[in-house]
């Protein structure tokens, strides 16, 4: 029997209690051993709960407990969290989280750890939820040069850009909306800004690499200036407006970014709809391939959460590797990577704007304070110079190929 | 250095020839050796190419060369691919493949020798092209029970039946087209007639039961009775006609089978169009997720074949588990499973129609010559029942959600 602790019963936790529960026979024949919840962290207590006799509050529970082989984090953040995994695996056991701050702040030295303590570190459900992603990237593309990987990872700003879509609403109305119904945060912003697809972004460009991409290097914008007039835009364009996680690598050097960008129906992210998630993944020879899913919820992550407890059981007292070194690698080539922009500018600065981009598309809908347009392809270095020179963007969008 | 055989020198046999040479670095660095082909083994010369100096047509030189750890046979076919890649696994060489007729045929055979000898075989490249989908089956998605698999596995069939819907043709002449431009085969029937979708199916219900699905045994209806008017039909419901890979678990029991369907937009398969192939993997906690990517051609399959050599290369001398053993099982609940059909009869047969099936939507068209109609959801039973009541039905199609 391999006895499994988990470290915090909040929703992700929860699930993970439930998948281990209901799908404890199949997990079973899949580990060649039974899988037993032994132990529960949470600092609440929760009588009735049909698990509340495995719940502590005291973490040297579980940490003392010889028997426990697998521990499952799914505290989040990057405070306790991270000294019990850092305590965990230096008693050779075995952690898998679905925690993307934690990963993307200290996964190498917690992989290093790992390693050192003949254990795992494993992290699937930090991006994209239930998606497969994390073991594709690692054993699935690996003959390949991986050229970009581009990402819809972030179900709330991608719901909210629906609802924006279909429902012709401001930003402000759908925000609400969404956290009425669960779907976003009281505090939002590490979605609507973009921290949340950043993190994600970090931890998958971090695995192309091998080394670690630092998070806080990357570009980040998020959705709030998007509004109801870029998206009639789009339309008209026959675009869609969604945030995309980049990666992508270029002869003129890497780069990361998070972005609202405009897809067009060609590109298969464009279909990604709702609170849905897709990581398209190019490689150079396998061209793209894409991993389509629910990026969140409690079920869908506890199932990855518990894919990993799978493998960890599996491999108990074995280090899996990670070719992840905790060596930074800096991706500086945003400046010199070329897209189309669509612009708007007020209607009065129209001549500077005709000066200082190349316009090769006209966009009008009848609203004459403002003057859009489609940019020709130009570095974003050309975009930052040809801006400054007009001197007042109203808003921008990359375009997406 | 771990040294490749190559079996057969074709479209793939090239590819993955290439594959291997020009991301030869970034190989080396995941497997932690050097990956060389040193024979290619085809009936043909090959004068000015660049690896002429490695073909073989004698297999006993890749066989009986001790050097030899890992073979690739991409020669397809259920004949001498079947006895190379036996001799193969006998002298403990682990062997990929491409080859979905081989690994419908005989997986769990060549799987049981493959552990018997120490070594292993792996055949990611066997459906779905460059899309990983047997590792993500059988790696990723663990802790879930699989309630379905759903794929548009077959590339010919997808362009077909796109081009014929974009471009209101007719079965006939986009067949001619594809022929033409390399997309169909001059005997067209393996895909056409739905035999490659089958035996692509019968391996991911094999894998999914971790016992032998026999694709003679599976249900399997091609596009040929697709028509331009079906096609104008999907419209008007705000649907595409798909050929899907089924394998689906009901309380009534679990069924494979290929047939057209028709998919509404909300199905992520509704956007999957081209060459393009997808395979949507449902579980119990994950809910549904997607699989994307080329389902051919010569690179990407290339990349799904070298992806396999990788993981061969890491592991010489050792049996790469799969859980499929040599034990058949029957899945006998197509009769049981439930759905709604499109049905199109003759005008003549209106009456006799509305009386045998319950008819929840009539499409009218302008095609006096016959009824077409939706029926409610019923069982494939009580569709074969009616059908034999109402006589002869122009053309069925099953409604998928």
């Amino acid at each position: 029997m391999i006895n499994v602790g988990v470290f915090g019963y909040g929703t992700v936790g929860s699930g993970v209690v439930e998948v281990l529960t209901e799908n404890a026979s199949l997990i079973e024949r899949k580990v060649g051993d039974k899988v037993n919840v032994k132990w529960i962290l949470d600092l609440r207590d929760f009588p009735g709960d049909k698990h509340e006799k495995k719940i502590t509050h005291d973490v040297k529970d579980i940490l003392n407990d010889p028997e426990v082989k697998v521990i499952c984090e799914t505290m989040g953040g990057t405070g306790a969290a991270f000294e019990f995994t850092k305590e965990a695996l230096k008693k050779g056991i075995s952690v898998c989280t679905s925690n993307k701050e934690l990963v993307a702040s200290h996964g190498p030295e917690l992989l290093r750890l790992a390693k050192e303590n003949n254990c795992s570190y494993k992290f699937e459900a930090s991006v994209g939820g239930g998606i497969p992603i994390i073991r594709p990237l690692q054993d699935c593309v690996t003959a390949d040069e991986i050229e970009a990987v581009i990402g819809i990872v972030n179900g709330t700003t991608n719901y909210m850009l629906t609802k924006m879509t279909n429902e012709a609403a401001e930003f402000d109305a759908v925000l609400k909306e969404a956290q009425k119904n669960g779907f976003a945060e009281a505090n939002p912003d590490a979605d609507i800004k973009g921290y949340d697809a950043c993190r994600k972004i970090a931890i998958l460009s971090s695995l192309v690499y091998g080394k670690t991409v630092n998070y806080e290097d990357i570009h980040t914008e998020g959705i709030t200036n998007i509004s109801a007039r870029d998206i009639k835009y789009a339309k008209a364009l026959g675009l869609k407006i969604k945030l995309l996680a980049k990666y992508e690598k270029l002869d003129t050097g890497a780069y990361a970014l998070v972005a609202p960008h405009l897809v067009p129906v060609s590109n298969p992210l464009y279909h990604v709809n709702e609170v849905f998630n897709a990581i398209l993944v190019r490689g150079n020879m396998l061209g793209d391939a894409m991993f389509y899913g629910r990026g969140a919820g409690k079920l869908p992550t506890a199932s990855a959460v518990c894919s990993d407890v799978v493998e960890l059981a599996k491999n108990v007292g074995k280090n899996l590797h990670c070719d992840w070194v905790d060596e930074p690698v800096k991706l500086d080539g945003l400046k010199n990577s070329k897209k189309a922009f669509f612009i708007r500018v007020g209607a009065e600065l129209k001549k500077e704007a005709k000066e200082n981009f190349k316009v090769v598309k006209e966009v009008h809908l009848n609203y004459y304070d403002e003057y859009a347009f489609v940019t020709d392809v130009m570095t974003e270095e050309e975009f930052e110079a040809a801006t400054a020179k007009v001197g007042k963007l109203i808003n921008y969008i990359r375009i997406e190929k």
